[in-house]
Parts: structure tokens; C-alpha cells; sequence
């Protein structure tokens, strides 16, 4: 993973080489501060060392019984489901992955119709085993292999903490099941089992994966020059506290689509507190071109642009052609098209004096996507430390949680006297 | 359609009723001039007369010789392709819709390698006929067709302006070809041909889209207190004003995550001029209450969370369950649980003091959509009078198409040369 930051010098808002100079005192401080906590596995800090810790015979050993499925569906939410669905839509694979990560009826009705049901595994992820929408989910998955004649125990691998329902579930009925760990909140677990176990039911290389960790782990120094995660954490939060209050984030490359979803969760719920954090705006090079630079360009400058691309890709030639004014095209392949555009989006934002930083790994593989995963995780935590927020909480969350249990009755919760409290001030109708 | 501001009156950025008063002259006067706009069908304005001007009777024409096909795939990007997207994820129809709006070359690769080539329909969309991704993805699928077999004369239907590329291969080749409105930006223009060419093609009653979109154009009228579509531009731009320089948007129905992505466009496109402008942050209820809302709750006051929903949903009973402490799901419902995240969401936003704006619909169908499409497309149009921008020009876009050809060797661009300006700053390799 390389980062290149040329093009946040001088912009506005901007840094200047001065700027990274002072900063990185602090970093070193700060890579101290995370370095004492991955070797004393502190809460949130362990997930750093996670490329080490993980155990890929056991995910293994997890999937064996389950023969060459047709099909994988993660059944969870948030960072139960999203570091699982990162890996499953940047891999090819024979074996299609699917996710309920939502409780929209109609959305999973129309899911669950299109599932081979007797020839999928379904991998349930909830630390606690309570997790209302995930446990709902499996409940009605459940049913409907039941419904479908189809044996669920037969199906089904779980991914939970050391106790709880789900836990108690798997030993009832002899379920494969694997241990989520310990100190590690779920929106930095896509390097342990919640993350790897789709990925080894899909036939990927973990092993690959986890070593792509370890070299982003081998990579983090005390300085933001030597470091390419510390250098985008320390820009990033540098950037924010000059005004660029939005991260748009825009990969070109359609398999890392979800990896901007994955990024989106790490970086809002986790530097999102006590007034502070940057919003993650989710895009797509090039299709975003015609959507939101735009606005990127010649709006309110609170913002940077993050370019995230892999530098090798199919070429896939350019037909020629006699249409008018497009001769330019022929000879020429939709690779060179798309590179040309990240380039022109690149300048565009340069030229206009937007920062904008660029990521780039050599191709979309397991072990490219091991460090970039980390990298972008180590860059948080940095980032966090910087601001001094409490990286690892997500105390709005909860408060949600509790209103919605109080509203369906599974309890008695203030929060959820507050929905009654609605002003309405409706238009139309 | 109807929009409930309850939640900004007196939030951190918020409005009074007393601002709403303020600006309700300003509204009269602004919708004055887009009325004016449309009766003299200006530039622009012209797209809010479109539920009066398409001709769906032409569209149903252009789709018929296509007699029941398997799947149909839009080859556009932007506003060429998002409007038939939207429309295609939000309904339901045994012909699958597939979009082609980006030049990835692996992605390109993989959807040709799944697409039943001899029984799709190709739509092409481009006014001008020589948007360079559109036109490129139009070649090489042309040729897969060429190599596999398939005539591509009868399985392709044409989307432009009068005179171009496009229109001059749909004459020589006596395709079916349907015009781009004049005078209707891409990103306004899914009520026309562009938007719902498709849509027929999937068996959609377009005119009941059409149908919404009318009872949206009968709902405007010059007081916030009176049109939805209003209230939300209106409500949008003073919150802008005050520091909301991020709109959350929000859908709780998976079926309308593309809605999203087009309200995304519309909003950033139009309005990201002139250092002003609000940036969309697409999210997706209840699924991003996992991983947005802890920011949206807690971290800086620049924005405001748009929740879409609509009121009528399939219910999809919870099976009864002796799993601890969810005894309260069983009985109850997807749909009920789903309703109580909403809710949750909602108030726990205002609880904090945060603005948010509920929008809702009785279903996701075709006439909710045409009123919803529509109304969105009111407010944005409002917003961008209250806030003195042309909302109808995209200039920062076009920068970036000539540097793009420039590098392709299409032309003699300045805006290439800046491409070999960048600054590189680069950390690790």
C-alpha cells in the first residue's frame, strides 16, 4: 500500500510540509500510545495485532464440513457483516456470498426466495447473541429451512463470544462454531473469524489475507514519512481539524465498493464522538465523476477526496470505430479510460485546490486487501489518538438499541419514552 | 408524499416557525419564477413539466418489437442511467435490469460473462452520442454480441438527442430510437424516455409513474406550508445557511438504496456551485444505524438526516423463540421491528439535537415513486433558487471530461497538461 499525499499541500483547506514536520512529534507519541497497547492487548488496540493472532487453522478446520457450497449468507449487522462482505465482493469466487445485514421484510422475503436453501451455509455472527435484527433474521431463516425440508443444523456455522445465546445454540445442537475475540469491537473484526470465515468458505486464501495484515503491521513506525497508514491518519485528522469535515472516498474499482462501506463504518463510528470526527461521503470512480465531483469541486471547501485504486487491471480493448469523434478511443482500452479519468478527477480537485490523498495497492487480491484493511485501521486509531476521542466506544449506538427493544416491549427503557415525544409538523395530505 | 420538519424546529443547526415565516415570502417568490420557468419551458425548468410532456405512448411504441426479454441492460452513466437504475431497484419485475455506468474493466468483464446476450436489450443513452464511457461500453458490447452470435441491430434500443452519433447508427441501422428531451438536464430526467424506457421494458406501468409525478406537479404551490416538495427544499437550505452542510439521506426500504444514489446526484450536481451546496451522505436505514449514526449523533453539528420511509410494508412474522431475552421479538414482525429502529433512530437524532426530516410515502410503487422522483426534483430546483446558483449547469464536470480525452489523445486539451502538474509526496514501497 502506497499513499500519496502531494496533493493536500497547499490546498484549502491544506497542510504544508511544516505542518507534517510538527505533526510528527505527535505521531511518534501516539504510535507509542498504540504500540503499549497492542503488547499489553488492551481493549480496541488488540485488533491491531490481530494479523498474528488469528488463528486461520481454526476458521478452517470451521468451514471443512461444510463440502464446496453452493452459496455463503452472513447473517449479522454492522461490523459483524461488513468486513465478511468487503472481502466476499472484492474476491471472485464460484461460491456466491449473500448478507442480511437489514430487517427490511420485503428485502429479505426476496432474498430468501432466490437462496438454494439446502446447498447454502449460513454463518451467524453476533458477539452477544442478542442482537435483536441479527437474531431476528436467523429465526426466520431458520424456519425457512425447516419449511424447506432442510436440516439447519446441518447449515449452519457460528461466529460468537464465549457465552450467550448463540453459543449456548451451537452446543445444543453440535453446530461448527468459532470464537469472535476478545478486545476487538466488531468494526475492526474483518481480520478475525467474523471476517475470514466467508472468506474461507468462499475457497479464498486467508492465510494471504492475514499476511497482507502483517506487512501493514511491519509498516507502522513513529513517523507519519515512513508510515503510509499513519501518514493518511495524521492528513486526514490534520485536514479535519482545518475545516474538511467530509471525507468523500471514492474507489476506482468496482470490487472495492464495499470496502468504501467498510471504511464508512470504521472511520464514522469510531472518530464520531464529543463534537469531533470527519464524515465518510461514499462515491465511485469513475461513475461518481458525473454524480458528485461537481460538487467536490466547486463547492463549500469542507472537504478532501480520497482516491483509492489498485495500479494493475484487466485492459479490455476499445473497439475501433468510424462514430464521429471518438476514433480516439479505438486502440485505446477501458483500463486506459479508466486510468485517464482517475487522473483527470485527480488534477480536476488539484487544480481547483482540493485536498486530495491516494491510495493505491498493486491489484485487488487477498493479500493487498490484508494491508489495506489494516492500514486503514492502524490510520484510525492514529486518528483517534490525534483527536483524543475514545476510539473504540460507540455510546449513540446503544442509546438506539435500548429505544428500539423498549418500543417492542423487551423491556422497560426511557429511551424509548422519548419517541412519544415527537413534534410533528407534517406538509401534505 | 408527505415531509415532517418537526424535528428541525429548534435543533442545533434548526429553524423556528418564525424562520419559516420569514421564508415563506421568499418561497412565493421563488416559485413564481420556476412557474414562470416551466410555462416558458426554459432550460432546465423544463424538467418539472415533464409528468405533462412524456409521451409514454411513443416509449411503450420503442419497447415493443423487444417481446418479453430475459433481462435488459442500460449502457449510460449519471443522469443517464441512475433515473432507469432507481426506477429498476425499486420495483419488482421478472426482467432483470442490469446497468453498465462505469469503465472498470473487470466489472465490464464480469457482467457480459453473466448476461444472456441473445435475449437482452441494450438501451444506449447519451444526448450528445459521444460521452466517452458510454460510448466505449457500447463498443465492447457490440462486439461480445458480434461474438456470440447475436445480431446486435435487433437487440439494441437508442436513447439520444436529435442529431449525433447515436441518432445517425439508429438510421442506418433502423433501430428503435427514442429522443432525450430537450431542455431537461441528465439528472432531471428520469420522468422521460431516459427513465422509463426501461421501466416498460420491465413490464412497469409507466403511466402510473407518470400519474405521481402530475399530483406533484398539483402540490407545488408558492407556501412552504402547503407543498412537501417545498418544505423540503426550503427546510434544506436554511438548515444549509445555518451549518448543515451535509445531508444525510437516509432510506428506511433496501428498494430504495438507489433512490438514494440518484437523490445523491440531483443534489450535489445541481447545487455544489459557488462554494455553496450541501453534500449528500447516502445511508441505509436500519442497517447504518450500526455504523453512521454514532456520528451523526455525536460528532460536529454540520448536518442534517433525512429518513425516508414508506408506511406500508409486508409484515413477516418473527417465529416464537426460547432464546434469552428475546421472547419480546417472537410475535412480533420484521416489518414491527423495522418501524421501531426508525423510530428509535428518529428520536434519538432529536434527542440530541440533531435535524432530521421524515419524508414518507404509502408504498414503494410506481405512483409513489413518480411523486417522490418529482417532488425531489421540486426542491432541489427550489433550494437552488433560494440560494441564487444555476442549478442546471455542470461546469466542474466538464473540466475533467477534457482532461480525460486530452490523455486519451482525443484533442488538444490544456486541461491534460495540468495532469502532469501533480505534486507527488509519496510514503511507502
Amino acid at each position: 500500500m502506497e499513499v500519496d499525499i502531494g496533493n493536500v499541500l497547499g490546498t484549502q483547506p491544506g497542510l504544508t510540509e511544516e505542518t507534517l514536520d510538527r505533526l510528527d512529534d505527535r505521531v511518534a507519541a501516539a504510535h507509542d500510545r498504540i504500540a503499549d497497547g497492542m503488547d499489553a492487548d488492551e481493549f480496541g488496540y488488540a485488533s491491531l495485532t490481530l494479523p498474528e493472532t488469528a488463528d486461520p487453522d481454526a476458521i478452517r478446520a470451521a468451514v471443512e464440513p461444510f463440502d464446496d457450497p453452493a452459496a455463503v449468507l452472513t447473517v449479522g449487522i454492522g461490523g459483524s457483516a461488513l468486513g465478511a462482505a468487503t472481502l466476499a465482493d472484492a474476491l471472485e469466487s464460484d461460491v456466491d456470498a449473500y448478507t442480511l445485514d437489514n430487517v427490511d421484510p420485503d428485502a429479505v422475503r426476496t432474498l430468501l426466495a432466490g437462496l438454494p436453501l439446502d446447498d447454502v451455509v449460513v454463518t451467524v455472527v453476533s458477539r452477544s447473541g442478542t442482537t435483536a435484527e441479527t437474531l431476528a433474521n436467523f429465526l426466520v431463516v431458520r424456519e425457512a429451512m425447516d419449511a424447506a425440508g432442510v436440516d439447519w443444523t446441518q447449515r449452519t456455522l457460528v461466529i460468537t463470544g464465549e457465552d450467550g445465546n448463540l453459543r449456548r445454540l451451537a452446543t445444543t445442537h453440535d453446530l461448527p462454531a468459532l470464537d469472535v475475540p476478545t478486545g476487538v469491537p466488531g468494526r475492526f473484526s474483518v481480520l478475525s473469524t467474523v471476517g475470514l470465515a466467508v472468506a474461507a468458505l468462499q475457497g479464498h486464501d486467508i492465510e494471504a489475507v492475514l499476511a497482507g495484515g502483517r506487512d501493514g503491521m511491519a509498516s507502522l513506525s513513529g513517523s507519519v514519512f515512513e508510515s503510509p497508514a499513519y501518514a493518511y491518519g495524521a492528513t486526514t485528522y490534520a485536514l479535519a481539524e482545518r475545516g474538511a469535515l467530509t471525507n468523500a472516498f471514492m474507489p476506482y474499482a468496482e470490487s472495492l465498493e464495499t470496502f468504501a462501506e467498510w471504511f464508512a463504518q470504521l472511520w464514522a463510528e469510531s472518530l464520531g464522538k464529543d463534537g469531533l470526527g470527519q464524515t465518510p461521503a461514499r462515491a465511485l470512480g469513475a461513475t461518481d465523476q458525473h454524480s458528485q465531483l461537481q460538487l467536490y469541486r466547486a463547492g463549500p471547501a469542507d472537504k478532501l477526496v480520497t482516491l483509492v485504486r489498485p495500479t494493475e487491471r484487466a485492459a479490455s480493448p476499445i473497439p475501433e470505430t468510424d462514430l464521429d469523434g471518438l476514433a480516439y478511443l479505438g486502440g485505446s482500452s477501458l483500463g486506459d479510460l479508466f486510468d485517464a479519468e482517475f487522473a483527470a478527477t485527480e488534477a480536476s480537485l488539484a487544480a481547483a485546490g482540493v485536498p486530495n490523498v491516494r491510495i493505491e495497492i498493486d491489484r485487488v487480491d487477498e493479500h493487498a486487501l490484508g494491508e489495506l484493511l489494516y492500514g486503514m485501521e492502524a490510520a484510525c486509531v492514529l486518528y483517534g489518538e490525534l483527536a483524543n476521542v475514545p476510539t473504540f466506544t460507540q455510546p449513540a449506538v446503544e442509546w438506539g438499541k435500548k429505544a428500539a427493544r423498549g418500543l417492542l416491549g423487551g423491556g422497560d427503557f426511557p429511551e424509548a419514552a422519548a419517541v412519544a415525544d415527537k413534534r410533528e409538523f407534517r406538509i401534505g395530505e
